[in-house]
């Protein structure tokens, strides 16, 4: 079995492709390109040959030494089939598309798809902050919330592979409707927009808070990220804002926790950039709240491999899905 | 191997041991006698010897014919050495007691602990509701809330086999303080108990309901039971407060599924015995709430071995315990 993969990331922006050494993770050559989703999914699914093919070549490792191709789609693959069933936030008409027959006819590999976040948690896990343990659970916390658990060292992938969805665990009982249709949702309490959302509501309503000088008052302008520095700078109402949502985070891992009782929970996506502000009080809801585990065998640690998680996973797919 | 293992429940008030078939998880023979707790726990571990040699005489089968003892105790075993750790409601210090050395000293046979509601989990996986699928969850729904989690076709132990403790999920941010040290834990929201306490609630507030006269106005007299009666009768009061169980009930479940995407949800123990009055408002909850796992592939199914799930699952343990 070859120890090179090619690991390609379907996002709504960019489509990046990687040549990766599944042995140790290590990415090879990497390019990428916008993803131009507008213009319909066939001339993505064509640029996305291009990209593997520029990969191989820049690489001069021959297409016959390479052990399959992975593709982390944003959304859900039918695991069986290989067809992109359906992508909730990517133009293009991705509905039923067999997205592994054409790679694989193009380029005469195996293709397997996973879902993006899958594959973050599946690289975290092997090579990433999550390595060496047996049961292992990952958020990824950005635009959405997402994640991944991996049990008794294998991607435990449930009914089509929707196992992970954790933004879309309840929190409010009575909560905010969230995008998926239902209601009190994670994601509508601890995710980037949700971060920015509570921002510019304080700036709004006049509350003297650094997020708003950071934006010079344009609320539009207000990201998590916003809200981040003006944590970092000592504003009491950022630093407040980020407590709730950590909070919220806190009260998930801490039901994920006695549920699974994992090893180790990874917290990666842009949104746990924020470190401690965000983290700390996550921690704290959990040594709150959770008395059933025992916590000092628990590790919470952030993600490892930044960006590179999707790629470096979805490379490493199609040796999960070769074994044995 | 041997087919006929022994079983035995150490409960609040009552020891129990069975011989069972462990192919079949039928039971040949089963005993029962008062635990007496308050004697202190080594009274009670030579009365369970007592009992399974009694179990074994009824039977007329020798003990060399007996592949070993399961023993289901309600609290944290050590799974490693075979001790009880801790067992948070049964009075006579079980704390650190080398129950399954005395046991195999007595009756020289092998002799594994599991948690009581992994016990009943493990048995309506292998024998009862949840038998055909790999991925399962079970919840136990008393005096307590406990559950149990099979993952991949074994059921998921975690960190000294704390998972599965489903009636600490958080369902509540600001919750009421619960016994385990937490807050808004679901056990005080659709156990019996906190059932029978809004039921007290309501008559106290000298709200119109059956409730109170099923217990001649008697208060400390409600149980989940008195609720569950009047409810049938229409009462709708009581209804109400069953479906505000069920509703919390199934956000619990439903962060389950987002997270685990299982293809069974089992529901036993006594309150589950509400049938639909309860479970009802737990799908209806599900339904709302889940839009990430398709639905129509996960069954939600009543527990079907009643309190003989326990015993069954003690028995059938120790053939987990040496398989492979």
């Amino acid at each position: 079995m070859s120890n090179f993969h090619i690991g390609v990331d379907l996002g709504g922006t960019h489509l990046r492709a990687a040549l990766v050494n599944t042995q140790d993770g290590q990415i090879l050559t990497s390019q990428k390109e916008p993803t131009h989703a507008h213009e319909g999914h066939q001339p993505v699914m064509e640029r996305m040959v291009y990209l593997i093919q520029a990969v191989l070549q820049e690489a001069g490792i021959p297409i016959e030494n390479i052990g399959g191709i992975g593709v982390g789609v944003p959304g859900t693959p039918d695991l069986l089939t290989g067809d992109v069933k359906f992508l909730p936030n990517l133009p293009g008409n991705w509905r039923d598309v067999p997205l592994s027959r054409f790679l694989n006819q193009q380029l005469k590999l195996p293709v397997y798809l996973l879902n993006d976040v899958r594959c973050v948690a599946l690289a975290e896990w092997r090579f990433g902050a999550g390595r060496g343990v047996e049961n292992m659970v990952c958020y990824a916390i950005g635009t959405g919330i997402g994640g991944g658990v991996v049990l008794n060292g294998k991607l435990h992938l449930g009914i089509d592979g929707t196992a992970g969805e954790l933004g879309h665990q309840v929190v409010e009982l009575n909560g905010v409707p969230c995008g998926c249709g239902g209601r009190g949702c994670l994601e509508m309490y601890a995710s980037g927009p949700a971060i920015a959302a509570m921002g510019a509501k304080f700036v709004l309503h006049g509350h003297t808070t650094r997020i708003g000088e950071l934006v010079n008052y344009d609320i539009g302008k207000i990201t998590a990220a916003t809200v981040v520095i003006a944590a970092n700078e000592g504003d009491p109402t950022a630093q407040f804002i980020l407590q709730q949502a950590g909070s919220y985070l806190g009260i998930a891992v801490s039901s994920v926790i006695v549920t699974l009782s994992p090893q180790k929970i990874v917290f990666g996506g842009g949104v746990a950039e924020a470190g401690d502000l965000l983290l700390g009080p996550v921690r704290k809801t959990i040594i709150e709240r959770v008395h059933m585990v025992p916590l000092d065998k628990v590790q919470f640690v952030r993600a490892e491999l930044g960006n590179q998680a999707g790629l470096v996973g979805a490379a490493y797919w199609p040796v999960v899905c070769t074994q044995k």
